[in-house]
C-alpha cells in the first residue's frame, strides 16, 4: 500500500488555482506513483473558507471544479481531495466537510468529518453537519479508515476532558480499518507539533495500526499552517515527516520495509515562531496580491523585529523603513533605526512630524485653549505617523505592517488609528519578552547581527513625551507577560492570579487594562496567531460590558 | 396560573447589577404578584456574554450571585432566571444555557436549552452542551414546558428547512406541558417581530396551548434587543405584548378571563429602525461608561442622520457637531451642517483642515515628488478629519460616532483610519436608500423638520476633489442597494444577480468591490445590526482570498 501525501498551500477561494496545483502534483508524481494520493482538509476551497461557504454557488462551483479535476486525472491514482459539499441530510446544517474520492475520471465517493471544532478560531458547527458512522475506503482489499482533522483529537486515553461524545477513530478500528489516514488543516501554535506527534503516535500504538497525517501549510489571514505532515508505524514509531512551513510531499509504503523521509524538526521556540511569522507575512502579502511592504521604524525592538521579518519574507528590495522623529524622539531613535536599515539593507526615509504636529495644534488651539497637555497630544503624534505611513502605502501600493506586540495589544498600550494602523499586525500575538528572545536568536543566527545592540539594551519607550518609558505606565514586561499568560491563555481571573502570589494592585490594574482595551482590539488588523489563545478570530469579547472581576 | 414576565435590559458582565435589577423588580411586584416570575435568557450575565463564558470563575461567580439572589427573594414567588452553569455531563462542551429556578430561598433546579444557534451572530455551540429531554416545571399541579429562545425556532410546519434534528416544543407537549414559557434574547432585525408573532401564534394554535414569550431589551455592542415580549392563548390569539425597545413587565393570568396589556406595535419600517438605532446608540454609550458623543458633520445625509440619532439618544446638550471644511468643500457643506446643528440645537465647532493638509503635503513632498495627485490625497483629508475628531474625543472624554452607511461599507467607499474612525458605527447596517427614507420620516415626524432640505436633495458627494459626486465611482444608490441586497443578504453570486436582469459589468464591479473591502470591514467599530445580515460578528470572511466568482 503506497500512499502519497501532498502538503499543499492553497489560496482561499481560488478553486481553479487550488485544483490546478493538485493536478500538477499528481501528474508530476506520475501514473504509477502510489495506490492513493491524499490532500489536506478542504484543500480545494482552502482552509478556512469561512462565510464563503454560505454562498451556495461557491459550493456548486467547488463540485464542478472537483469533477473537472477528476476527469483530468483519469488514469492516475485515486485522489482524496478535501472539499465542502451539500449535506446528504435534509435536516441540519447545509454542508458536509469531506474528502472526495476522485477515481476513474469521476468523483466516486465522499468521506465525511464527524467532529466539528467550534472553539478558539474554529466555527465548523456554523456550516457543517457531522458525518454518521465509520468512514471507510476499501482499496485493493485493504480497509483504510478516513478521518478529518478534529476526528482524531478526541482520544479518551490522551485527553482529560472529552469535548465530543463519539470517537471516530475507535469506530474506524472497530469497523476493521487496517490503516488510518487523517487529512488536516491544523493551525500552528508554538510547540503544538510535539503534542500532535505524541498524540498520533499514541493512537497508532494503542490500536496497533499505521497512521498517516497530512496537514495544510501556509498563511491565511491570522492563521499559519505549519505542514509537518507525518506518519507512524503500527508500533507508534515516527516513520516520516514532511518539511515544516513549506509545501512538500511525502511518499510512504505502509507494508514495505523502508521508512519515508524524516525531515528534521528541532527548532528552538524562537526559531519556530520566527518561521511562522515569516510565512504568515509572506503569504498574507502574496495572497492579497501585493509584493511590497513598509514599516515605521521607531528605533525600538518591535519595529526592528517586524522589519527583519518583512525582509526575510519579501526580500530587502521590497521593504521600506520610515523614520518619523518628533521633538520627543531621542537621538538613538534615529541612529538605531538607520543602523537597523543598513544592517537589513533596506531603503529608509525620514519624515519628521514636527511641522504637522504644529499644524494640528494650531487648528485645535481654540478648542483646547487653557487645557493641559495630556494623552491627547501623545495620541496625535501616533496618528500623524499612522497617516503618513498610510499615505506612502496608498501612493506606492505597498502594504503597511503594524508593529504592536501582544503585551501592548493586551493592555491597550497603543494608539488606535495610529501605531495600530496596518494591513497585518505581524507580532500582535508575540509577548514582549518573546520579542526580545526572537531578536537575540536572530542576531545569533548570523551571518551578522541585524538588530543593533542599543535596540536590545535600552529601556522600551513610546517617546511621546520627554523621558517617557513604558515602565512609567506598565509593570515590568517579565511580570506583565506572566500575568497576561494566566489571564489571556489560561482564562484565570484576577483573584486566581493573585492566589499564585502576584501583587493584588498590579494584577487588578492589568486585568482592568485588558478589559478596557477591547474596543481597540475590535479594530485591529489581523495578527498572526502563534500562541494557544490569540486576540482575533479566537477572542470574542463584549465591549460595552462591566468588569465582573473587581478588587475586594 | 398568574405569570409575570420581566423584560429586562442587563449590562453584559455586571452580575451584581443585573441581579439587583431582578431583585428590585420582584420586590416591587410584591409577594403575591404571581405564581411564577420569568426573566429573559441569560439575564444574569446579559446576552451575549461571549468569551466571558470561558472564564470558569465568571461562571462560579454567577452561581454565587444567583444563590444570593435566591436567598434575598425567599418568600417571593419563584423566579426563572436566565444564567449559564457548568454542564452536568462530564463529556462535551463545558456549560449549559439554563433557566435557574429560584425558589424557597435556594437555586432549586435548572432547565436547559436544547437547540444552540451557531449561525449569523450566534456562537452557542462554542460554549454550551445541549439539554436532553423535555424541560418541565411542575407548579401547583400544572406542567409548564420551559424552552429557551432557539428551542422554539425549529417547528417543522413553519420552516421549510429544519436546522436541528429535534423539536423541543413538540417534546414538551408530548410530555404533558399545559403551558409553554420561552425565555429569549432574540436580536432585533427590521420586520422580525411580525415573523416572531406569526410563528409563536402558530405553535400555540397547533398544540392548543397557551404560550408566553419573554425577550431581552437593550443594546449590546452590535446587537439591539427589541423586547416586545408577548403571550398567546391556546387559540393562537395575541393576548399580551410588552413595550418595544423599553424595559417593561407583563402580567398574565393564563386561566383567567382578562387578556394582558397589548402594547401597540404599528411602526413603519423607518420608525422601527430609528428606534433600534437610538436604543443601540444610547446603550453603547451608557454601558461603556460615557455620556457624550461627537459627530463630524459634512453637510451630507449620513452625518446629519447620525447627529439626529445621537441627540435623541443622549440629549442635545451631550452632542457636539464638528465641521472640518477643506478647499474642496462646497459652500453648502458648511451652511447645511450649521443649519442642521441649529435645528438639532447642538453646539457646533469649525476646524478647517487646509493648514494641516499643507503640512502633510510639505512633509511628503520629497517622497511624492513628480507623482500625480490620486486617491492618496483624498484619503489624507479623511484621515486628518478622523484624527481631529479623535483628538476632541480624547481631550473631552466623549465618544466619536462614525457615520458610514451600509452601502459605503459594503463597497469600501470610505477611508480606513479616516471617516471610519469611531467607537460605534451607528448606521453601518443601514443601506443608503434607507438612510434617505429614515431622514424623510424624521422630518415628517415633527414637530419641525431637522434635516435641511438641501441635504436631502443634493447629489451625495465625499467632496475630496473638485466637483466629485459618489456616482462618479458607484452605480446609483437605488441600483447599488438592490445588488447588495441580493449579494450580502441573499448570498447570491454575481452570475445569479445578473440572471435577475442586472447589467453584467455593474454587478461584477459591485461584487469585486465588496470582496476588496474585507480588509476595511475587519477594522471597523461595531455597527448596529438592523438587517438579516449585517457586517460584523455575523459576517466572517477571509481577507487574503482570491475572487472565485469571476466574469466569464
Amino acid at each position: 500500500m503506497r500512499i502519497l501525501l501532498l502538503q499543499l498551500n492553497p489560496v482561499i477561494g481560488d478553486l481553479a488555482g487550488n485544483a490546478e496545483k493538485v493536478r500538477q502534483e499528481v501528474v508530476s508524481a506520475g501514473r504509477d506513483a502510489a495506490d492513493l494520493i491524499v490532500t489536506p482538509e478542504l484543500a480545494l476551497p482552502g482552509y478556512p473558507p469561512r462565510d464563503l461557504l454560505l454562498f451556495r454557488s461557491y459550493i456548486d462551483k467547488s463540485l464542478e471544479v472537483a469533477g473537472d479535476l477528476a476527469a483530468d486525472l483519469e488514469g492516475y491514482p485515486p485522489v482524496l481531495l478535501g472539499a465542502a459539499r451539500p449535506s446528504p441530510s435534509p435536516v441540519g446544517r447545509p454542508l458536509s466537510n469531506v474528502a472526495l474520492l476522485l477515481h476513474a475520471g469521476k468523483v466516486a465517493r465522499s468521506f465525511g468529518k464527524t467532529l466539528l471544532p467550534t472553539y478558539d478560531v474554529f466555527d465548523e458547527d456554523r456550516y457543517f453537519e457531522p458525518a454518521r458512522g465509520p468512514q471507510i475506503l476499501e482499496l485493493g482489499g485493504t480497509k483504510i479508515g478516513i478521518s478529518i482533522c478534529e476526528d482524531i483529537w478526541n482520544d479518551a486515553d490522551f485527553w482529560n476532558q472529552k469535548r465530543y461524545h463519539s470517537d471516530p477513530i475507535q469506530e474506524l478500528v472497530s469497523a476493521g480499518a487496517r490503516c488510518l489516514v487523517n487529512i488536516s488543516a491544523s493551525p500552528f501554535t508554538a510547540g503544538k507539533q510535539l503534542l500532535r506527534e505524541k498524540m498520533l503516535s499514541g493512537i497508532a500504538r494503542k490500536y496497533r495500526i499505521p497512521l498517516l497525517y497530512v496537514n495544510q501549510v501556509g498563511g491565511n489571514d491570522d492563521l499559519v499552517f505549519d505542514g509537518r505532515s507525518c506518519a507512524f508505524s503500527a508500533k507508534g514509531e515516527l516513520i516520516a515527516r514532511a518539511a515544516p512551513f513549506l509545501e512538500d510531499r511525502l511518499a510512504l509504503d505502509l507494508m514495505g520495509e523502508h521508512p519515508g523521509t524524516i525531515h528534521p524538526d528541532d527548532f528552538s521556540p524562537e526559531q519556530e515562531i520566527w518561521n511562522a511569522l515569516v510565512l504568515g507575512t509572506r503569504d498574507y502579502i502574496r495572497k492579497t496580491g501585493f509584493r511590497q511592504a513598509l514599516v515605521g521604524l521607531s528605533g525600538g525592538i518591535d519595529s526592528s523585529l517586524v522589519a527583519a521579518i518583512a525582509v526575510e519574507a519579501l526580500g530587502r528590495e521590497n521593504v521600506l523603513g520610515v523614520l518619523m522623529p518628533s521633538p520627543f524622539s531621542s537621538e538613538g531613535s534615529v541612529t538605531d533605526a538607520l543602523a537597523l536599515g543598513r544592517a537589513l539593507g533596506i531603503r529608509t526615509t525620514e519624515l519628521p512630524i514636527e511641522g504637522i504636529m504644529g499644524a494640528f495644534e494650531a487648528t485645535l488651539a481654540g478648542e483646547f485653549s487653557g487645557l493641559p497637555r495630556d494623552i491627547t497630544e501623545e495620541n496625535l503624534q501616533a496618528r500623524i505617523r499612522g497617516t503618513l505611513l498610510m499615505a506612502l502605502s496608498n501612493k506606492f501600493g505597498s502594504l503597511l505592517l503594524s508593529t504592536g506586540n501582544k503585551s501592548e495589544v493586551a493592555v491597550g498600550y497603543c494608539t488606535l488609528y495610529g501605531d495600530t494602523n496596518g494591513a497585518l499586525a505581524v507580532i500582535a500575538d508575540v509577548p514582549k519578552t518573546m520579542v526580545y528572545r526572537i531578536a537575540r536568536w536572530l542576531n545569533a543566527r548570523g551571518p551578522a547581527p541585524v538588530i543593533p545592540d542599543a535596540v536590545l539594551t535600552k529601556a522600551p519607550s513610546a517617546e511621546l513625551r520627554p523621558n517617557q518609558t513604558d515602565q512609567d505606565s506598565l509593570p515590568p514586561y517579565d511580570l506583565l507577560d506572566e500575568i497576561l499568560h494566566y489571564h489571556i491563555e489560561q482564562h484565570e481571573s484576577a483573584a486566581e492570579i493573585i492566589a499564585r502570589g502576584y501583587d493584588h494592585g498590579v494584577v487588578h490594574r492589568v486585568t482592568r487594562l485588558v478589559k478596557g482595551a477591547e474596543f481597540k482590539r475590535k479594530q485591529l488588523p489581523p495578527g498572526i496567531k502563534v500562541t494557544d489563545r490569540a486576540f482575533g478570530t479566537g477572542w470574542r469579547m463584549p465591549i460595552a460590558a462591566r468588569e465582573w472581576d473587581l478588587p475586594r
